[in-house]
Protein backbone atom coordinates (compact mmCIF):
# COMPACT_ATOMS: atom_id res chain seq x y z
CA UNK A 1 0.00 0.00 0.00
CA UNK A 2 1.33 3.49 -0.79
CA UNK A 3 2.73 5.58 2.11
CA UNK A 4 1.51 8.87 3.55
CA UNK A 5 4.97 10.05 2.08
CA UNK A 6 4.20 8.97 -1.63
CA UNK A 7 0.52 9.95 -1.03
CA UNK A 8 1.87 13.66 -0.13
CA UNK A 9 4.66 13.70 -1.87
CA UNK A 10 5.28 17.46 -4.45
CA UNK A 11 7.35 17.74 -7.45
CA UNK A 12 9.23 20.94 -8.48
CA UNK A 13 7.27 22.60 -11.26
CA UNK A 14 8.61 26.46 -11.76
CA UNK A 15 9.74 28.72 -9.47
CA UNK A 16 7.36 28.59 -6.05
CA UNK A 17 5.27 26.24 -7.85
CA UNK A 18 5.10 22.24 -6.85
CA UNK A 19 3.15 19.77 -8.46
CA UNK A 20 1.40 16.45 -6.21
CA UNK A 21 -1.49 14.45 -6.52
CA UNK A 22 -4.43 13.49 -4.39
CA UNK A 23 -4.86 10.04 -4.04
CA UNK A 24 -7.94 8.30 -4.65
CA UNK A 25 -8.80 6.64 -1.78
CA UNK A 26 -8.03 8.81 0.75
CA UNK A 27 -11.57 10.48 1.21
CA UNK A 28 -14.48 11.02 3.40
CA UNK A 29 -17.83 10.41 1.30
CA UNK A 30 -15.73 11.34 -1.53
CA UNK A 31 -14.00 14.21 -0.49
CA UNK A 32 -10.33 14.06 0.59
CA UNK A 33 -8.90 14.60 3.87
CA UNK A 34 -8.08 17.66 5.48
CA UNK A 35 -4.81 16.89 7.07
CA UNK A 36 -4.29 14.80 4.57
CA UNK A 37 -4.72 17.52 1.73
CA UNK A 38 -2.79 20.25 4.16
CA UNK A 39 0.22 17.80 4.31
CA UNK A 40 0.37 18.09 0.38
CA UNK A 41 0.28 21.55 0.73
CA UNK A 42 2.76 22.02 3.64
CA UNK A 43 5.33 19.55 2.13
CA UNK A 44 5.18 22.28 -0.84
CA UNK A 45 6.28 24.61 1.83
CA UNK A 46 8.31 22.68 3.54
CA UNK A 47 11.00 22.48 0.08
CA UNK A 48 9.76 26.50 -0.18
CA UNK A 49 11.14 27.56 2.70
CA UNK A 50 13.73 24.96 3.35
CA UNK A 51 12.67 24.08 6.81
CA UNK A 52 11.81 20.70 8.20
CA UNK A 53 9.12 21.26 10.51
CA UNK A 54 5.68 23.16 10.42
CA UNK A 55 5.42 25.52 13.22
CA UNK A 56 2.04 26.70 13.08
CA UNK A 57 0.20 26.05 9.94
CA UNK A 58 -3.28 27.30 9.23
CA UNK A 59 -5.74 25.66 5.96
CA UNK A 60 -8.96 27.53 4.82
CA UNK A 61 -10.89 24.91 2.51
CA UNK A 62 -12.22 26.51 -0.36
CA UNK A 63 -13.47 23.49 -2.30
CA UNK A 64 -13.46 19.53 -1.60
CA UNK A 65 -10.70 17.97 -2.75
CA UNK A 66 -11.16 15.23 -5.59
CA UNK A 67 -8.64 12.67 -6.76
CA UNK A 68 -6.28 13.73 -9.42
CA UNK A 69 -3.47 16.45 -10.05
CA UNK A 70 -2.52 19.41 -7.98
CA UNK A 71 -0.49 22.17 -8.00
CA UNK A 72 0.58 24.32 -5.20
CA UNK A 73 1.81 27.73 -5.25
CA UNK A 74 3.67 28.95 -2.68
CA UNK A 75 5.07 32.64 -1.98
CA UNK A 76 7.83 33.04 0.98
CA UNK A 77 6.73 36.27 2.95
CA UNK A 78 10.11 36.06 5.55
CA UNK A 79 12.99 34.00 5.91
CA UNK A 80 14.26 34.90 9.31
CA UNK A 81 16.86 32.94 11.17
CA UNK A 82 14.86 30.64 13.23
CA UNK A 83 11.84 30.38 11.31
CA UNK A 84 10.09 31.35 7.88
CA UNK A 85 6.64 31.82 6.90
CA UNK A 86 4.79 31.23 3.58
CA UNK A 87 1.59 30.94 2.19
CA UNK A 88 0.63 28.71 0.04
CA UNK A 89 -2.59 27.92 -2.48
CA UNK A 90 -3.37 24.52 -3.75
CA UNK A 91 -5.57 24.17 -6.85
CA UNK A 92 -7.10 21.21 -9.05
CA UNK A 93 -7.43 21.92 -12.76
CA UNK A 94 -10.65 23.76 -11.66
CA UNK A 95 -9.96 26.02 -9.03
CA UNK A 96 -8.27 26.79 -5.33
CA UNK A 97 -8.96 24.13 -3.24
CA UNK A 98 -7.04 25.10 -0.07
CA UNK A 99 -5.38 28.23 1.02
CA UNK A 100 -2.48 28.47 3.79
CA UNK A 101 -0.13 30.17 5.73
CA UNK A 102 2.29 28.65 7.73
CA UNK A 103 5.55 29.26 9.52
CA UNK A 104 8.34 26.70 9.61
CA UNK A 105 11.38 26.16 11.67
CA UNK A 106 13.49 22.86 13.16
CA UNK A 107 11.91 21.10 15.69
CA UNK A 108 14.91 19.03 16.14
CA UNK A 109 15.78 18.72 19.81
CA UNK A 110 13.36 21.55 20.75
CA UNK A 111 13.54 21.91 24.38
CA UNK A 112 13.23 24.37 27.65
CA UNK A 113 10.89 24.60 30.25
CA UNK A 114 7.71 22.87 30.78
CA UNK A 115 4.38 23.51 32.28
CA UNK A 116 1.57 21.01 32.15
CA UNK A 117 -2.48 22.23 32.70
CA UNK A 118 -3.39 18.40 31.05
CA UNK A 119 -1.39 15.44 30.27
CA UNK A 120 -2.76 12.55 27.36
CA UNK A 121 -5.62 10.86 27.62
CA UNK A 122 -6.06 7.75 29.77
CA UNK A 123 -7.12 5.47 27.24
CA UNK A 124 -7.44 1.47 27.08
CA UNK A 125 -4.75 -0.86 24.87
CA UNK A 126 -5.28 -0.42 20.81
CA UNK A 127 -6.70 -3.37 20.84
CA UNK A 128 -9.33 -3.12 23.55
CA UNK A 129 -10.49 0.09 21.46
CA UNK A 130 -12.90 0.59 18.84
CA UNK A 131 -10.92 0.12 15.34
CA UNK A 132 -12.20 2.22 12.77
CA UNK A 133 -11.88 -0.11 9.65
CA UNK A 134 -12.52 1.37 6.14
CA UNK A 135 -15.31 0.50 4.36
CA UNK A 136 -16.76 1.77 1.07
CA UNK A 137 -18.89 4.08 3.12
CA UNK A 138 -18.71 4.72 6.92
CA UNK A 139 -16.12 4.35 7.94
CA UNK A 140 -14.75 5.43 5.21
CA UNK A 141 -12.17 4.43 2.85
CA UNK A 142 -9.86 7.12 4.15
CA UNK A 143 -9.91 4.75 7.45
CA UNK A 144 -7.68 2.56 4.82
CA UNK A 145 -4.70 5.13 5.30
CA UNK A 146 -4.30 5.50 9.15
CA UNK A 147 -4.61 3.03 12.18
CA UNK A 148 -7.57 4.47 14.56
CA UNK A 149 -8.75 2.87 17.66
CA UNK A 150 -11.11 4.96 19.40
CA UNK A 151 -12.31 5.04 23.08
CA UNK A 152 -14.92 2.36 23.88
CA UNK A 153 -16.65 5.61 26.01
CA UNK A 154 -16.54 7.82 22.51
CA UNK A 155 -17.27 5.32 19.89
CA UNK A 156 -20.89 5.42 20.18
CA UNK A 157 -21.92 7.40 17.22
CA UNK A 158 -20.31 4.43 15.29
CA UNK A 159 -23.09 1.81 16.25
CA UNK A 160 -26.08 4.28 16.85
CA UNK A 161 -25.71 4.77 20.07
CA UNK A 162 -23.76 8.67 20.70
CA UNK A 163 -22.50 9.51 23.61
CA UNK A 164 -24.04 12.50 23.89
CA UNK A 165 -20.22 14.15 24.99
CA UNK A 166 -18.45 16.00 22.01
CA UNK A 167 -15.52 14.33 22.64
CA UNK A 168 -13.31 11.97 20.70
CA UNK A 169 -10.13 10.12 22.47
CA UNK A 170 -7.97 7.27 20.74
CA UNK A 171 -4.99 6.18 19.47
CA UNK A 172 -3.51 7.41 15.76
CA UNK A 173 -0.42 5.64 14.09
CA UNK A 174 0.04 5.07 10.17
CA UNK A 175 -0.37 1.43 8.69
CA UNK A 176 2.86 -0.76 8.14
CA UNK A 177 4.76 1.26 11.08
CA UNK A 178 5.68 4.02 8.42
CA UNK A 179 6.83 6.53 10.76
CA UNK A 180 4.51 9.63 11.96
CA UNK A 181 6.82 12.72 11.05
CA UNK A 182 5.82 16.54 11.92
CA UNK A 183 3.80 16.66 8.26
CA UNK A 184 2.34 13.45 9.44
CA UNK A 185 0.97 15.16 12.79
CA UNK A 186 -1.30 17.35 10.16
CA UNK A 187 -3.09 14.05 8.73
CA UNK A 188 -3.41 13.35 12.90
CA UNK A 189 -5.15 16.36 14.33
CA UNK A 190 -7.94 16.10 11.09
CA UNK A 191 -7.95 12.01 11.15
CA UNK A 192 -10.61 11.34 13.66
CA UNK A 193 -14.55 11.85 13.11
CA UNK A 194 -16.08 14.98 13.79
CA UNK A 195 -17.22 15.82 17.46
CA UNK A 196 -20.53 16.17 16.67
CA UNK A 197 -20.76 13.06 15.90
CA UNK A 198 -21.71 12.42 19.39
CA UNK A 199 -24.27 14.81 20.05
CA UNK A 200 -27.70 13.34 19.97
CA UNK A 201 -29.27 14.92 16.92
CA UNK A 202 -25.66 14.01 14.57
CA UNK A 203 -25.65 16.53 11.53
CA UNK A 204 -24.13 14.14 8.53
CA UNK A 205 -21.56 16.80 6.98
CA UNK A 206 -19.76 19.64 9.25
CA UNK A 207 -17.19 21.19 7.14
CA UNK A 208 -14.21 22.42 7.84
CA UNK A 209 -13.89 26.31 7.31
CA UNK A 210 -10.21 26.71 8.78
CA UNK A 211 -7.36 24.46 10.87
CA UNK A 212 -4.93 25.56 12.56
CA UNK A 213 -1.85 23.05 14.00
CA UNK A 214 0.86 23.53 16.11
CA UNK A 215 3.58 21.08 15.93
CA UNK A 216 5.76 21.40 19.40
CA UNK A 217 7.81 18.87 18.42
CA UNK A 218 8.72 15.93 16.77
CA UNK A 219 7.10 12.67 18.24
CA UNK A 220 9.07 9.14 19.52
CA UNK A 221 7.87 6.26 17.08
CA UNK A 222 4.65 4.65 18.30
CA UNK A 223 1.02 4.85 18.88
CA UNK A 224 0.00 8.53 19.24
CA UNK A 225 -2.75 9.56 21.85
CA UNK A 226 -5.37 11.63 20.40
CA UNK A 227 -7.95 14.26 22.38
CA UNK A 228 -10.49 16.24 19.99
CA UNK A 229 -13.42 18.26 22.03
CA UNK A 230 -16.34 20.83 20.91
CA UNK A 231 -17.29 23.47 23.71
CA UNK A 232 -19.09 25.49 21.86
CA UNK A 233 -21.64 25.34 19.14
CA UNK A 234 -23.02 28.75 18.41
CA UNK A 235 -23.41 31.02 15.38
CA UNK A 236 -23.89 28.57 13.06
CA UNK A 237 -19.96 27.26 13.80
CA UNK A 238 -18.56 25.07 15.85
CA UNK A 239 -14.54 24.80 16.97
CA UNK A 240 -13.47 21.14 17.02
CA UNK A 241 -9.73 21.34 19.68
CA UNK A 242 -7.10 18.25 19.51
CA UNK A 243 -3.96 17.35 21.26
CA UNK A 244 -1.58 14.39 19.77
CA UNK A 245 0.82 12.97 22.23
CA UNK A 246 3.56 10.80 21.45
CA UNK A 247 4.95 7.52 23.16
CA UNK A 248 7.05 9.05 24.77
CA UNK A 249 4.03 11.26 26.67
CA UNK A 250 4.98 14.75 25.17
CA UNK A 251 2.59 17.03 23.75
CA UNK A 252 3.51 17.22 20.14
CA UNK A 253 0.88 18.81 18.44
CA UNK A 254 -2.42 20.98 19.22
CA UNK A 255 -4.81 21.66 16.76
CA UNK A 256 -8.16 23.79 16.31
CA UNK A 257 -10.60 23.91 13.89
CA UNK A 258 -13.75 26.01 12.86
CA UNK A 259 -16.28 23.95 11.24
CA UNK A 260 -19.77 25.23 9.56
CA UNK A 261 -23.06 23.47 11.30
CA UNK A 262 -25.45 22.72 8.92
CA UNK A 263 -28.13 24.67 8.36
CA UNK A 264 -31.81 23.02 9.06
CA UNK B 1 -8.63 61.06 22.13
CA UNK B 2 -8.85 59.50 19.19
CA UNK B 3 -10.97 56.17 18.18
CA UNK B 4 -10.35 52.91 17.42
CA UNK B 5 -12.28 52.80 14.45
CA UNK B 6 -9.94 55.85 13.52
CA UNK B 7 -6.55 54.18 14.02
CA UNK B 8 -7.20 51.09 12.42
CA UNK B 9 -8.62 53.54 9.34
CA UNK B 10 -7.13 52.17 5.83
CA UNK B 11 -7.57 54.05 2.75
CA UNK B 12 -7.21 52.90 -1.09
CA UNK B 13 -3.58 53.04 -2.63
CA UNK B 14 -3.80 50.65 -5.56
CA UNK B 15 -5.35 47.31 -6.91
CA UNK B 16 -5.78 45.57 -3.67
CA UNK B 17 -3.26 47.65 -1.88
CA UNK B 18 -4.74 49.93 1.49
CA UNK B 19 -2.32 52.40 3.32
CA UNK B 20 -2.90 52.78 6.93
CA UNK B 21 -1.03 54.46 9.90
CA UNK B 22 0.59 52.58 12.92
CA UNK B 23 -0.62 55.15 15.25
CA UNK B 24 1.85 56.44 18.40
CA UNK B 25 0.50 55.21 21.90
CA UNK B 26 -0.78 51.78 20.49
CA UNK B 27 2.20 49.93 21.75
CA UNK B 28 3.83 48.17 24.60
CA UNK B 29 7.54 48.27 25.12
CA UNK B 30 7.36 50.13 21.83
CA UNK B 31 5.82 47.43 19.89
CA UNK B 32 2.32 47.94 18.43
CA UNK B 33 -0.24 45.61 19.84
CA UNK B 34 -0.63 42.73 18.24
CA UNK B 35 -4.17 42.71 18.40
CA UNK B 36 -4.34 46.45 16.92
CA UNK B 37 -2.08 45.56 14.36
CA UNK B 38 -4.12 42.45 12.85
CA UNK B 39 -7.71 45.09 13.04
CA UNK B 40 -5.48 47.59 10.28
CA UNK B 41 -5.02 44.24 7.73
CA UNK B 42 -8.31 42.79 8.47
CA UNK B 43 -10.00 46.44 7.97
CA UNK B 44 -8.30 45.99 4.69
CA UNK B 45 -9.39 42.86 4.24
CA UNK B 46 -12.67 43.84 4.75
CA UNK B 47 -12.60 46.63 2.27
CA UNK B 48 -11.12 44.00 -0.18
CA UNK B 49 -13.47 41.06 0.00
CA UNK B 50 -16.51 43.40 0.32
CA UNK B 51 -17.50 41.16 3.21
CA UNK B 52 -18.21 43.12 6.96
CA UNK B 53 -17.20 40.53 9.11
CA UNK B 54 -13.74 38.65 10.07
CA UNK B 55 -14.88 34.87 10.29
CA UNK B 56 -11.50 33.25 10.95
CA UNK B 57 -8.18 35.49 10.74
CA UNK B 58 -4.54 34.08 11.11
CA UNK B 59 -1.62 36.36 11.48
CA UNK B 60 2.00 35.30 12.01
CA UNK B 61 4.10 38.55 13.17
CA UNK B 62 7.17 39.14 11.56
CA UNK B 63 8.58 42.12 12.71
CA UNK B 64 7.55 44.50 15.77
CA UNK B 65 4.86 47.14 14.42
CA UNK B 66 6.81 50.84 14.74
CA UNK B 67 4.67 53.97 14.84
CA UNK B 68 4.48 55.06 10.92
CA UNK B 69 3.34 54.30 7.44
CA UNK B 70 2.12 50.98 6.22
CA UNK B 71 0.85 49.40 2.96
CA UNK B 72 -1.83 46.62 3.72
CA UNK B 73 -1.10 44.21 -0.02
CA UNK B 74 -4.39 42.06 -0.49
CA UNK B 75 -4.88 39.09 -2.44
CA UNK B 76 -8.64 37.68 -2.55
CA UNK B 77 -8.42 33.83 -3.24
CA UNK B 78 -11.78 32.98 -3.25
CA UNK B 79 -15.40 34.88 -3.49
CA UNK B 80 -18.17 32.37 -2.58
CA UNK B 81 -21.69 33.33 -2.24
CA UNK B 82 -21.59 33.14 1.65
CA UNK B 83 -17.74 33.90 2.18
CA UNK B 84 -14.54 35.10 0.71
CA UNK B 85 -11.28 34.07 1.64
CA UNK B 86 -7.81 36.42 0.92
CA UNK B 87 -4.12 36.95 2.39
CA UNK B 88 -2.70 40.08 3.26
CA UNK B 89 0.59 41.29 4.05
CA UNK B 90 1.44 44.44 5.80
CA UNK B 91 4.54 45.61 5.77
CA UNK B 92 6.41 49.10 6.92
CA UNK B 93 8.91 50.99 4.85
CA UNK B 94 11.13 48.50 5.72
CA UNK B 95 10.00 45.06 6.10
CA UNK B 96 7.11 42.78 6.21
CA UNK B 97 5.51 43.14 10.02
CA UNK B 98 2.21 40.88 9.88
CA UNK B 99 0.87 37.89 7.12
CA UNK B 100 -2.93 37.13 7.41
CA UNK B 101 -5.57 34.56 6.18
CA UNK B 102 -9.00 34.99 6.84
CA UNK B 103 -12.26 34.09 5.72
CA UNK B 104 -14.80 36.78 6.26
CA UNK B 105 -18.67 37.09 5.88
CA UNK B 106 -21.64 38.37 7.24
CA UNK B 107 -22.38 37.45 10.63
CA UNK B 108 -25.14 40.17 11.49
CA UNK B 109 -28.61 37.73 12.18
CA UNK B 110 -25.92 34.47 13.00
CA UNK B 111 -27.74 32.05 14.60
CA UNK B 112 -28.49 28.35 14.70
CA UNK B 113 -28.28 25.37 17.38
CA UNK B 114 -26.66 26.10 20.26
CA UNK B 115 -24.49 24.18 22.35
CA UNK B 116 -22.40 24.95 26.10
CA UNK B 117 -19.99 23.58 27.35
CA UNK B 118 -19.01 26.14 29.49
CA UNK B 119 -19.78 30.19 30.11
CA UNK B 120 -18.38 33.79 30.83
CA UNK B 121 -16.45 34.18 33.56
CA UNK B 122 -18.01 35.15 36.87
CA UNK B 123 -16.46 38.67 37.46
CA UNK B 124 -16.85 40.82 39.87
CA UNK B 125 -18.28 44.59 38.63
CA UNK B 126 -16.07 46.15 36.94
CA UNK B 127 -15.29 48.71 39.38
CA UNK B 128 -14.25 45.92 42.09
CA UNK B 129 -11.63 44.39 39.37
CA UNK B 130 -7.81 45.77 38.64
CA UNK B 131 -7.96 48.77 36.29
CA UNK B 132 -5.19 48.58 34.27
CA UNK B 133 -4.04 52.13 33.75
CA UNK B 134 -1.68 53.14 31.35
CA UNK B 135 1.93 54.62 31.64
CA UNK B 136 4.92 54.97 29.57
CA UNK B 137 6.60 51.88 31.29
CA UNK B 138 4.22 49.38 32.84
CA UNK B 139 0.96 49.07 32.59
CA UNK B 140 1.86 49.78 28.80
CA UNK B 141 0.64 53.27 26.72
CA UNK B 142 -1.67 50.86 24.91
CA UNK B 143 -3.97 50.98 27.92
CA UNK B 144 -5.10 54.00 27.33
CA UNK B 145 -6.71 53.14 24.06
CA UNK B 146 -8.84 49.86 25.94
CA UNK B 147 -10.75 49.50 29.26
CA UNK B 148 -9.39 46.75 30.93
CA UNK B 149 -10.22 45.23 33.94
CA UNK B 150 -8.54 42.32 35.49
CA UNK B 151 -10.20 39.64 38.01
CA UNK B 152 -8.51 40.99 41.26
CA UNK B 153 -7.65 37.12 41.91
CA UNK B 154 -5.49 37.16 38.17
CA UNK B 155 -3.87 40.59 38.77
CA UNK B 156 -1.12 39.32 41.29
CA UNK B 157 1.34 39.94 38.78
CA UNK B 158 1.11 43.53 38.40
CA UNK B 159 1.78 43.66 41.43
CA UNK B 160 4.53 41.29 42.08
CA UNK B 161 2.44 38.50 43.31
CA UNK B 162 1.89 36.60 40.44
CA UNK B 163 -1.07 33.63 41.10
CA UNK B 164 0.92 30.88 40.03
CA UNK B 165 -1.92 30.24 37.57
CA UNK B 166 -1.82 30.56 33.97
CA UNK B 167 -5.08 32.38 33.97
CA UNK B 168 -6.82 36.00 33.32
CA UNK B 169 -10.40 36.89 33.30
CA UNK B 170 -11.37 40.61 32.93
CA UNK B 171 -14.05 42.87 31.37
CA UNK B 172 -12.55 44.89 28.32
CA UNK B 173 -14.56 47.68 26.29
CA UNK B 174 -12.94 50.60 24.38
CA UNK B 175 -12.94 53.87 25.93
CA UNK B 176 -15.52 56.76 25.26
CA UNK B 177 -18.28 53.82 24.55
CA UNK B 178 -16.85 53.55 21.38
CA UNK B 179 -18.86 50.51 20.05
CA UNK B 180 -16.89 46.97 19.72
CA UNK B 181 -17.75 45.71 16.22
CA UNK B 182 -16.25 42.80 15.49
CA UNK B 183 -12.82 43.93 13.94
CA UNK B 184 -12.76 45.60 17.65
CA UNK B 185 -13.01 41.40 18.83
CA UNK B 186 -9.95 41.54 16.79
CA UNK B 187 -7.99 43.83 19.44
CA UNK B 188 -10.21 42.34 22.25
CA UNK B 189 -8.41 38.94 22.35
CA UNK B 190 -5.01 40.18 22.35
CA UNK B 191 -5.33 43.06 24.70
CA UNK B 192 -4.84 41.19 27.96
CA UNK B 193 -1.45 40.94 29.48
CA UNK B 194 0.27 37.75 28.86
CA UNK B 195 -0.93 34.63 30.98
CA UNK B 196 2.42 33.67 31.44
CA UNK B 197 3.01 36.95 34.12
CA UNK B 198 1.09 34.83 36.57
CA UNK B 199 3.66 31.91 36.25
CA UNK B 200 6.32 31.73 39.12
CA UNK B 201 9.07 33.05 37.04
CA UNK B 202 7.47 35.25 34.46
CA UNK B 203 9.51 35.53 31.47
CA UNK B 204 9.67 39.72 30.22
CA UNK B 205 8.70 39.25 27.20
CA UNK B 206 6.95 36.32 24.95
CA UNK B 207 6.89 37.43 21.50
CA UNK B 208 3.45 36.02 19.13
CA UNK B 209 4.27 34.05 16.35
CA UNK B 210 0.99 33.10 15.23
CA UNK B 211 -2.77 34.65 16.21
CA UNK B 212 -6.38 33.38 15.33
CA UNK B 213 -9.22 34.43 15.91
CA UNK B 214 -12.62 33.13 15.31
CA UNK B 215 -15.26 35.05 15.17
CA UNK B 216 -19.24 33.47 16.08
CA UNK B 217 -20.87 37.15 15.64
CA UNK B 218 -21.53 40.66 16.56
CA UNK B 219 -21.25 41.74 19.97
CA UNK B 220 -24.22 43.88 21.66
CA UNK B 221 -23.37 46.48 22.85
CA UNK B 222 -20.91 47.24 26.81
CA UNK B 223 -18.67 45.73 28.88
CA UNK B 224 -17.22 42.25 27.23
CA UNK B 225 -15.82 39.06 29.91
CA UNK B 226 -12.81 37.60 28.74
CA UNK B 227 -11.04 34.84 29.75
CA UNK B 228 -7.12 33.76 28.82
CA UNK B 229 -5.31 30.60 29.87
CA UNK B 230 -2.30 28.74 28.92
CA UNK B 231 -2.16 24.90 29.71
CA UNK B 232 0.71 23.84 27.90
CA UNK B 233 4.40 25.32 27.88
CA UNK B 234 6.71 23.62 26.28
CA UNK B 235 9.54 22.73 23.23
CA UNK B 236 9.71 26.20 23.81
CA UNK B 237 6.21 27.67 22.97
CA UNK B 238 2.95 27.93 24.72
CA UNK B 239 -0.66 28.39 23.43
CA UNK B 240 -3.03 31.08 24.80
CA UNK B 241 -6.55 30.37 24.27
CA UNK B 242 -9.04 33.60 24.56
CA UNK B 243 -12.83 33.35 25.29
CA UNK B 244 -15.00 36.94 24.49
CA UNK B 245 -18.48 36.66 25.92
CA UNK B 246 -20.78 39.94 25.15
CA UNK B 247 -22.75 42.15 27.47
CA UNK B 248 -26.00 39.41 26.25
CA UNK B 249 -24.12 36.18 27.43
CA UNK B 250 -23.45 35.26 23.94
CA UNK B 251 -19.75 33.79 23.00
CA UNK B 252 -18.69 36.42 19.95
CA UNK B 253 -15.06 35.35 19.85
CA UNK B 254 -13.02 32.63 20.17
CA UNK B 255 -9.01 33.08 19.92
CA UNK B 256 -5.52 30.87 20.01
CA UNK B 257 -2.09 32.21 19.77
CA UNK B 258 1.47 30.67 19.78
CA UNK B 259 4.14 32.53 21.64
CA UNK B 260 7.52 31.90 22.04
CA UNK B 261 8.82 31.19 25.56
CA UNK B 262 12.35 33.10 25.83
CA UNK B 263 15.05 30.83 26.05
CA UNK B 264 17.00 31.48 29.32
Amino acid sequence: METFADATAVDPAGPGRWSGTVRPGWDIAGNANGGYLLAIAARALVRSTGRPDPVSVTAHYLAPGRPGPVEVDTSVVKEGRRFATATATLRDADRPVLAVLGTFGDLGGAEGRELRGGGPPDLPGPDECFRMVATDTFPPPFMRHVDLRLHPDDAGFATGEPSGSLLLRGWFRLPGDEVVDTLGLLCAVDAFPPTIFNASAAPAWTPTLELTAHVRGRPAPGWMRCRFSTRFVSGGFLEEDGEVWDAAGALVAQSRQLALVPRP
